[in-house]
């Protein structure tokens, strides 16, 4: 014992720094702010990045039946392997695997959803001392994860103006020998883009040249628009390992059924002697996803016909869509067309609605209490003057709540003069 | 940044701290035995503490049609909240709640298994620079966890010789002002004992003493022989903070579904201030156990029969009582009957097998390459010199399990000149 025994004379039970620093933005900002939603109309929540939630999307039948099947079974219920049954990371290995990457089953372990993926990758690579590069904006785990862990995030600059492609100079600039990994999220959330070859082949040489793995969050790797392509980070370099984490949430549409995966591409065996084996270690701490939903996973992954996926994209693309041509026309709204994932982000320019007092905040909660329309903040995303909107409820219910948004603006825009010049040229 | 940026000219990737101190006893002593079973054996694993393993018992018809029925319905695709479904919260409150220690659904968190539960509850109280009081002998997670947080375990010695009762003044000179918590297993893995009130008011004692809260691992709960009794902790202290971990797993006999939970006991507010808001803020890490489990939770907890559990009791105490008279007869075996739980511990007198040199893992390990059965070494619970045997098997399994081991003790037996004094007075 470091000290002789105490009889404390009060209860004080405090918390631990981790569960202190577990920090949830969205959380935290959509709970602070006031929202008093109109009682005249119907609430149309565009904040949640939850497929499911309008009905109109659902999970295939195929996989429903699956985990029906695996239930019955009786196969499932004892304990799996804690990186994941071995016929289901084989099925995963063979989903992933591309010639320009290959895998198998030992390069995958399973894991409880996506979010249990980041964690798991992040707590492998990074310690307390060293930082993790993350996007801005960008889904805030990541930022949530590292804190948790006492881990410094570096945010690097996503630009609007092309595309939301990454400042590769800046993500430079902020790398030094303390940098554990870059997290790299494409499809990305919030933003909507999808890189092309050549941007993600720049990303690489600059972590090539620093030596930086990379966490590839690739979970809307299949939810892209026609016209543009998603390219696994993986199949485009020989020498950068990485760590990629995806999972059945969004293509499948079924967050709650809490099955992701990390994939490992380490051609030079950079990850061999410490990250397989942390990896390893790491999963045992929970001991893996549900195994029913493990036990159905080779099938979910195979027999869901191609035209599940194109009807969920030609959904999220006729919003988006949507959503871009009616918001370009909104004074005052600067939507940026996305190519793919569930979102779209928009700019505020807070200048035209001086009734705000600049504050970005007060602008999506006024419109919570008016129209009864939730746009996520761009804060949620350490993105202030943006909005995002979700892309995955039924047309009608898009199209009524942009009528909403297009009301609110014009109810509350100021022009400028250099706007009004901008107009009359 | 803390330094210049420079590009490193090797790859080298090293793991975090977490994950080279998240070590798996079990894990690393079993890899570490030389294991070759007899082949004209077949293997008898009496290693894994998963009910399922033996076919012989399986989750209740009621438990599957209930995960069909939450599949069918659609309704638990979705996320949701990170702490659990309202109802399915709501039916764990119900079903743990006792009027000496009432609680309601805002005092559950669902879990990812009871392994979550418990990973939950270590993090939010304890800090690096804190220490936790663990059970020696005890189940491996505890230490797993708590090392990985850079939190320094101290092992209170449980009591062979009466019953594995905490030893409590031992228990008293390891506390000191920087301990976080105390963790009680009971019943207890692996020892099988089930405490008596009185020394469970004895341990509560020294708890509100030395304001210390515990953490109660009561997942073995209703796994108790006629003629004992099970104590909720929570039910017997007005005083001391209690954190329970508790959930499927065992009772329903369903590991692979890792469906836990925590229930929070607190009447005196000490946890309100930073633990509920804590363990709200760890939950959102991986955002909660599979949700179609969540929505069967209800119905699985109210619609199976007395006589489901009835049997898997029968169970083990017909193999429990079995396993101690054929081994109380095996010279050199001091078997130490249990009350609960599914496990029975055995104390190996080496001096009696001098061919294993005092190496309790060499014992085992050539009992599996003799006889093919293992029996787990105490060492997997730091507790040489002892080996935990499952008793969840067939009775038929058991009965050959346990002439086995007899052969291959009187097989190794030297009778030392005391124990043939004992025998003949
Ligand atoms: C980029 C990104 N990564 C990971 C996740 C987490 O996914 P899961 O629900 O599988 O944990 C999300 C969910 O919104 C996401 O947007
Ligand atoms: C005492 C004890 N606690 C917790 C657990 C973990 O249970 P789960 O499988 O629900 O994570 C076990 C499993 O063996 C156990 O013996």
């Amino acid at each position: 014992p470091s000290s002789r025994p105490v009889s404390r004379s009060e209860w004080a039970v405090r918390s631990s720094f981790m569960a202190k620093n577990t920090l949830n933005p969205i959380r935290q900002i959509v709970d602070g702010m006031k929202l008093e939603p109109n009682p005249e109309k119907p609430m149309i929540a565009l904040s949640i990045g939850d497929p499911t939630i309008f009905k109109n999307l659902s999970p295939p039948a195929e996989a429903v039946d699956a985990i029906i099947q695996a239930v019955k079974s009786k196969r499932y219920d004892g304990y799996a392997p804690s990186t994941g049954i071995p016929t289901a990371r084989e099925a995963v290995a063979q989903y992933t695997s591309r010639p320009e990457a290959p895998i198998t089953a030992k390069d995958v372990i399973l894991t409880s959803g996506a979010s249990h993926a980041v964690e798991m990758c992040i707590s492998v690579l990074c310690d307390r001392g060293t930082n993790l590069l993350i996007p801005c904006p960008g889904f805030s785990i990541y930022k949530t994860i590292a804190c948790s862990l006492g881990i410094e995030c570096r945010s690097y600059r996503l630009q609007p103006e092309s595309d939301w492609e990454v400042d590769l100079d800046h993500m430079a600039s902020l790398i030094d020998q303390d940098t554990a990994a870059i997290v790299l999220n494409n499809p990305s959330n919030p933003c909507g883009s999808v890189y092309s070859r050549e941007h993600l082949v720049d990303i690489l040489e600059l972590a090539d040249y620093f030596k930086v793995p990379i966490i590839a969050d690739e979970i809307y790797d299949n939810l892209v628009f026609p016209g543009h392509t998603f390219h696994p980070l993986a199949t485009l370099t020989e020498t950068v390992p990485i760590l990629s984490c995806n999972g059945l949430t969004k293509k499948f549409i079924c967050p709650g059924w809490r099955m992701g995966w990390i994939t490992i591409h380490d051609r030079d065996d950079i990850f061999q002697a410490e990250i397989r084996p942390g990896l390893n270690s790491l999963s045992q701490r929970i001991l893996g996803p549900n195994a029913l939903v493990q036990g159905a996973l080779a099938s979910i992954l195979t027999s869901v016909p191609q035209a599940f996926f194109d009807n969920i994209i030609r959904t999220i693309e006729t919003n988006a869509v949507m959503a871009f041509e009616a918001m370009k026309r909104i004074p005052g709204l600067t939507p940026i067309m996305p190519a793919g994932a569930m979102y779209i982000m928009t700019r505020v320019n807070m200048e035209c609605f001086p009734g705000f007092q600049g504050n970005d905040l007060t602008f999506t909660s006024q419109l919570v209490n008016e129209e009864s329309v939730f746009c996520l903040p761009g804060q949620c995303f350490d993105y202030p003057g943006y909005f995002r909107i979700v892309l995955t409820l039924p047309e009608d219910k898009m199209r009524e709540a942009l009528t909403r948004i297009s009301d609110f603006c014009l109810r509350h825009y100021v022009p400028s003069t250099s706007y009004v010049e901008d107009q009359e040229n």
